[in-house]
């Protein structure tokens, strides 16, 4: 079964290099926000124009991110969405929400000291995997229908 | 025209194998679920971490199978599925039920004794077929327009 | 917060009054099948006329219980869906199926014996309840936000 | 024009109190979560049994929660989602996607500092607002058509 | 269980009295097309000028009518179309094949002389029946659960 | 038939209070945008604060408005559009294709003058009026079924 | 522009064969019904076994043709229906209103003197033509935006 | 990510041949409306036959065109709409409405002068640009990740 899968949340970690290396060979097309964190930041001004106002700053870029994002959660099969350490990460959770909105499957990567704080989250979600190597060997289950 | 089927049910007898020989050079896209039993009971454990209840470990592996499932069913173009004569089969006519307030076409497999328990079923479906060949001949013709 | 609830599945014992006794004074609007089993089996031919052959006798009569069925199913808000000792019940799994591919709620109602058996229903539910007076408490929380 | 609106997010100040009292006389049905933390946490083991695993012990009543939530988010008008300045609150944003993919008009209450970290939830948002009380005025607006 | 029933098709006998007359007592909600068959027709003109061309004489009824009719019918629980003896009713089968593709249960009432012609439009609906008085009696078992 | 209808489109004339009180006694609940110019334009800086770049001022009210314009459309059964003869007039066109996208029954209000250049507006309504007068007939048509 | 194109209704004159040939070279995708009219019947019984009961031989192929009718026209771009001089060709109007209901455009195809009996469909319709000729070449200009 | 865009509105300036230029190289599937003036008015009569009246002169080329609009703008994944000095341009209006009710991403090319008047449409929209090289920017970004 060929996959559309949408890589969602934590951009500050390699996480998205090693799910995708460990699925090598699987009929899957990938997705997933622009990565480049500065880029994604000030993407709107740079390309329609400056702003005094941050939270306009910030609105024209965020806007502008939301093209990729929203295309690619719409055309995904599966989503995983990756929890870490640092940030408040309400992007993750947000994509997490649309996402299970439309009905798409998803795969939670999280480690556990994030478990209660995630609770609804991972409720709504098909499987909860503590790193990038369960995430694949799910992908390629899914996937080749053989463990 | 060309179809993408899901074949779903029963998976201790070869139908399956059965419908595809029958359909052998029509244009049909195959789908469905794992159907290895033990692959299919225990993926969620063995990808994910034991389980000490029962409840929870097969809870692990039906939350990731329906990943397949549920992707499976979203995309096809009919659903056929298979009541044998062993075990509920309950996740048979769930997938039945699912399919159909989709609005997927269903053709139903299955013997006449069990005709009055799958009346409900029966009478959501297209067509009830007694024989994998009444199957592949009823795909060849919605296929093929011929006879 | 008031609910409409679809009490779907086993038609053999007293389930359906001990949840809504249960529920006394809850704002809840309760709709379910026709739970009298013969009415239900002959309404088809007893309305529109005699059949010889016992298949159709079954259609006529599944598909005009499928007019209440449906419009129960698509108006509520949760279903409760219960699993008895006896019997295929694959309509109950049916129904199931269909109220989750429209995004319904599920509270699952069956003996742990059918824990197996059930693995992909209640992976699509939000509670598993063992007794009617678990499940009226459930409904008690959600409407009124109190334990 | 009588509205119905899902307060979600922040339970632990009295925000919800303070836009319902400075909404007095609006045409308005309020809805939101249940917003005792014990009962919210626990309600899914108190009710249908105790679970050794925590992870468990949250699915559970998050599950359970969840037919509360799904339920007020899918019948309101307008989702107010208030980020507070404590925890992670990716429950909120998750409410929030959720209500984004389903077309929901949406009203964000935070304060300034997390401007940047919500940019994508208030981008998704017709407006941000900083206190109850502007809440309660853009409410006031939207149903009685006077400022 | 309450219903709203659009009553579709034929308008030169009156079964559609002879239904609710028969129906009397049962909590449902009535609602059709526009039964004068002159205001049908002119409809159009009369409220937005005469048209030289009966083409565009026709259309503008037409999209007149068409706002009862569709409103109607994305209401209604139940469509009920009769297909009379005379003219080509062909609203009639359209009518039947719109509510199909928004899953509407359906009940066809016509003479058998038109099985044959009306293979199609009676493989969609849940019941065909020959009289009035039989969608009668379907609609107080549906609304009642009593035969 | 009871009808919830929209009327979009022009703020400066007093069209809806002539199409209103054309339809005295009829079932008809109405719903509409602000038409107060001066809130309509101040309401988003007036209760979020002050934008010194009037993009954004623009911005944040278009988007409060948004709420009301978007739920108003959402619930109703009829859009009326007015066309007057002053201003651009985008935001009437903008709902019309937003209705239009829901399936929405819409009648145009216009004069002749404008008839090229809204005529794809108008090849998606139902009907074309040209005063007030004809907008109630309609509605009262539909409502009442009698011309 | 590629389009895919389902051709509905008139299956006893060549009217098929001559829009298809007048669209030589147009990047469109045909599809249609089963247009053996022997085959059509009869193949619910041939396949499935015989029936007592015309009603039912009917139904049985009815139910069958019904997955290459309902899958064609979910998916076209475009449907196409003719209207003949004979029969009563309800099956036609039924194709039209699905497809209406579905929101797809629709082409009519169909002689002056049904305009009359037909000016629901036409009204549902976004172009009446007289020739298979003026079927393509409207095909044709919405395929290449070439007159 | 490959893109599908849909460029709608002002037909008069050569601005989708500067859009597409700028975005030579990228995996874009463009379509948009037919841009030939004479063609897009006349396309009706010329086809299906002459009209007296210019109202159903331009009744039958706008409803024909809108098979190629509509088609475009369901299939696209981002809309481009382009407001340009001249005539009233409601159609433009018009689509963007028509992609907002279906979710699409829509990106508003204008000259500030329009800003007041566009405010409703700049506020469902994820961009506002001034020039097409700006459009191509942003459409560069969303589909390589690259500034």
């Amino acid at each position: 079964m060929k996959l559309n899968v949408y890589l969602a949340g934590e951009i500050h970690t390699d996480w998205r290099e090693a799910v995708k290396s460990a699925c090598e060979g699987l009929d899957i097309e990938w997705s997933g926000p622009v990565t480049d964190h500065g880029a994604s930041d000030d993407c709107g001004v740079e390309i329609f124009g400056a702003e005094e106002d941050k939270f306009w700053h910030d609105r024209k870029g965020a806007s502008l991110n939301a093209i990729r994002i929203r295309t690619g959660i719409a055309r995904c099969d599966v989503l995983v969405v990756c929890f870490g350490e640092k940030y408040k990460q309400w992007n993750a959770a947000f994509d997490a929400g649309y996402a299970a909105a439309l009905g798409k499957p998803i795969i939670v990567l999280q480690p556990p000291e994030h478990d209660h704080a995630l609770k609804e989250v991972d409720a709504a979600a098909n499987a909860v995997a503590r790193t990038p190597e369960q995430v694949a060997r799910a992908l390629r289950y899914v996937t080749t229908a053989a463990l």
